[in-house]
């Protein structure tokens, strides 16, 4: 889209002409996430700075019919950020103070644009726990962790972000801003916007502040690695933990290949791992009382010790835990580093993981690809990195997404879904027929028509192509 | 509403002529809830026993343009249940199987009519936790559970229903059978209408399947009675105990008169409370560690003894715990058994509660009304009765609503909001404006109108009478 210079000044007289960008290289900037290899760059970046500016914004693109796409840390996995129209890329970074943190209410109200690492730390400042954690969590914003409904390796034991939205200030499309709810617990007031503003990855709304509930820190926290000779009995080992009535604090699973890229192209992790073990399960229980974690790490080895299990490793210092954490967290940096890759975000009861595994090799078998396997075990939520490698183009554009298809045909039929954490967006979206009928899309589409009737918002996203 | 023979008889294809009543009596008896002393028969009563039935009686109703009321356990404190269309009444009474204890998954997968204690002990019997607890749990329903987005007790450590519910079967207004989402612990595929069903007070569809979370079960818990001299320091109690980094199961505010009527109208409650006592708060904390529980509750007397308070009973047995848990949820019988009254579910962050009461004493002096005032104060959450007493008639009906006004304005300006628990329903419709902007509203009436354009699901609730 090439924006005429009365859209430019329109928009420069909003949020200041320092803020607003046409420039090639801006605009390449921000036409990408960390979505395979994708850049839709947008026709124009604006920076606001306020609620007011963004409501200025929508109202504008309203009347003139411009599409905005909400650009938050760029590193979504569906697409959520992608200017597919090149209309007016809104990045969120300059909305990024922490507003105020509630010790009485053990609650925080933040910009969008706070880094969800930067969130964590200045509570634990205080003594208080932000629980989600993204593997991106480094870079990703508060804003879109709230509209992708993000996760992350604590989600097993403390929810993930739409367990932890209390409000939210969010400028409508046609530029009205409204709460959707209130700074509280409880709330049974009336249609629950605030639930279905999470998740909905910017199409019905940008959110300008988020109320956001907060734990009191526990103190301590036992990390153990155990190596599993077989895949498909750490995943089985998964459901047993909690059936002995322990709920870990994180539960990850990483099948062997995931581990050696991981350690190959992330530095400074000092972990050895054997080449005769399948995968691992990395486990962690936390609490306020390390003499009750010991008992619960002993009763997690009782129970990992019936599955063919080499010797578990416990993490003894900070620093030790800290490197298989980016053990862990390097996997899918790694996989990118080193090909052309499509990753998958399946979920199903954490029961099925071992089917899913399963049948995932089975049918990247039946098309001719590799696939690296990691994720929230504790969840149920494997992240499948498709690597190209050295497939054909032409098999990797036409037999992948087959391959794809089928994947998340098993995840349903396991009653799982398409997305545990990643979203929907742009690269997932003609795949939303396997998991849901005609009408129930319609009523998906009609909530984005009343929400948003000229379509300006984050356009092309979740919802299916007509054909 | 009179129904033709023909309509009748349509029903009786439908679910069999044993399932459908027109007798007076048997209309009356489903006519009301527990919303003060309101009355609404429904035309007809029909006790459908599946989603296919539902669905049936859905198609019929929108053909004839019949209003149509799910009815649960008729506990309701907001009017969700009334037939304010005398039109039909279904109830789900027959629909009460607990489908699968699946304990692989810690997951259960229930019918809408099953009791929510009886959902709880079944659960037990497994080791196996379902939290959520209203004080009507004896009799109340799942599926009014989801309907009203219920609490309860131990919401403050474990969540309310919304927490613990990850995919409905749904009837639709037309009729149409859908799976609001997945059985996982995380979804990040498409809206969330699973969340937007939740609280959504049997306006959007009817429940006709859940699946609920549960959690190991906690073998110990530690119940105390604390009594404070004065009821708001009472209230300063509740954030304070948080900020000493405790998170309790349960932390409940009873004032004065709710105890005395309690201890009145409650058999077999042996506690004994000294009249100079303002409130009370009932502390509960949990877990498996029986010395770890001896520890916080250390903790929490430290908490409390820099208030003004008289001795900490803590419930040594069983019979013990049980009658202060009686005691506790004895009191809106106790009240409702006396005098008419009027309930509100006044929410506001916890730290604002001594505020709040405050303010209610405060209103009901300027309007005069008297009330007895109790609830989850871990959640900011005060039920307040406003009980008529010897006030006259008119004062009721023009007073009171002007006092009712003036709190919720009050909770509102708390960040508070009208409901935490009991819902919207008939009741409380015409205070929507407090929370709620024209737009906010109307975005809400459009969901309603592209769930069910017909108008016919649930007519009359949550939102306001147009005026």
């Amino acid at each position: 889209m090439q924006f005429t210079p009365e859209i430019i000044q329109k928009l420069e007289a909003i949020v200041g002409p320092s803020f607003v960008f046409t420039d090639e290289e801006t605009r390449k900037h921000y036409g990408h996430d960390e979505t395979e290899d994708y850049n839709f760059p947008p026709g124009v970046v604006v920076k606001p700075a306020t609620a007011q500016e963004v409501s200025e914004i929508m109202k504008l693109a309203n009347k003139y019919y411009l599409a905005v796409v909400p650009i938050g840390g760029r590193t979504g996995l569906s697409g959520g950020a992608l200017s597919l129209l090149h209309g007016i890329g809104m990045s969120m970074e300059r909305m990024n103070k922490i507003l105020e943190i509630d010790e009485q209410n053990l609650q925080v109200t933040v910009e969008p644009g706070v880094i969800t690492q930067v969130l964590r730390d200045t509570v634990a400042q205080k003594g208080l726990f932000y629980p989600v954690d993204p593997s991106s969590m480094g870079s990703c914003f508060i804003g879109g962790n709230i509209a992708e409904n993000s996760g992350g390796a604590r989600a097993v034991k403390y929810g993930v972000t739409k367990d932890y939205v209390l409000n939210l200030e969010v400028v409508l499309p046609n530029g009205e801003i409204i709460w959707t709810g209130a700074n509280t617990l409880k709330n049974s007031t009336g249609y629950n916007l605030t639930q279905l503003m999470v998740g909905s990855e910017g199409t019905l709304g940008v959110v300008t502040k988020a109320v956001l509930k907060l734990w009191p820190k526990n103190s301590h926290n036992v990390l153990m690695l155990v190596p599993f000779y077989k895949a498909e009995q750490a995943c089985e080992a998964v459901s047993a933990i909690f059936r002995a009535g322990i709920v870990p604090s994180a539960l990850e699973f990483m099948e062997r290949d995931a581990i050696d890229w991981s350690l190959k192209y992330v530095d400074g992790i000092s972990v050895t791992v054997k080449p005769e073990h399948q995968a691992h399960l990395l486990i962690e229980v936390d609490g306020n009382y390390p003499e009750i974690l010991m008992l619960e790490a002993e009763k997690i080895m009782e129970v990992v010790e019936k599955f063919e299990i080499d010797e578990i490793l416990f993490a003894d210092t900070e620093d030790q835990k800290n490197a298989l954490w980016r053990m862990r967290r390097g996997v899918a940096e790694a996989v990118k580093a080193n090909s052309i890759y499509k990753e998958e975000d399946t979920v199903v009861p954490r029961y099925e993981l071992p089917k899913l595994l399963k049948g995932i090799k089975e049918i990247g078998n039946k098309y001719g690809f590799k696939s690296v396997c990691y994720g929230h075990a504790g969840d149920g939520n494997l992240h499948v990195n498709i690597v190209k490698g050295d497939m054909t183009d032409e098999n990797w554009k036409k037999e992948v997404p087959k391959g794809i298809r089928e994947i998340f045909e098993l995840t349903i039929s396991l009653k799982g879904t398409l997305s545990g954490e990643h979203g929907i967006g742009f690269v997932q979206k003609n795949f939303m027929d396997i998991a849901f009928s005609k009408s129930h899309l319609e009523l998906m589409e009609q909530i984005k028509y009343i929400f948003d009737p000229n379509n300006i918002m984050n356009p092309g996203k979740i919802l299916p192509d007509k054909v």
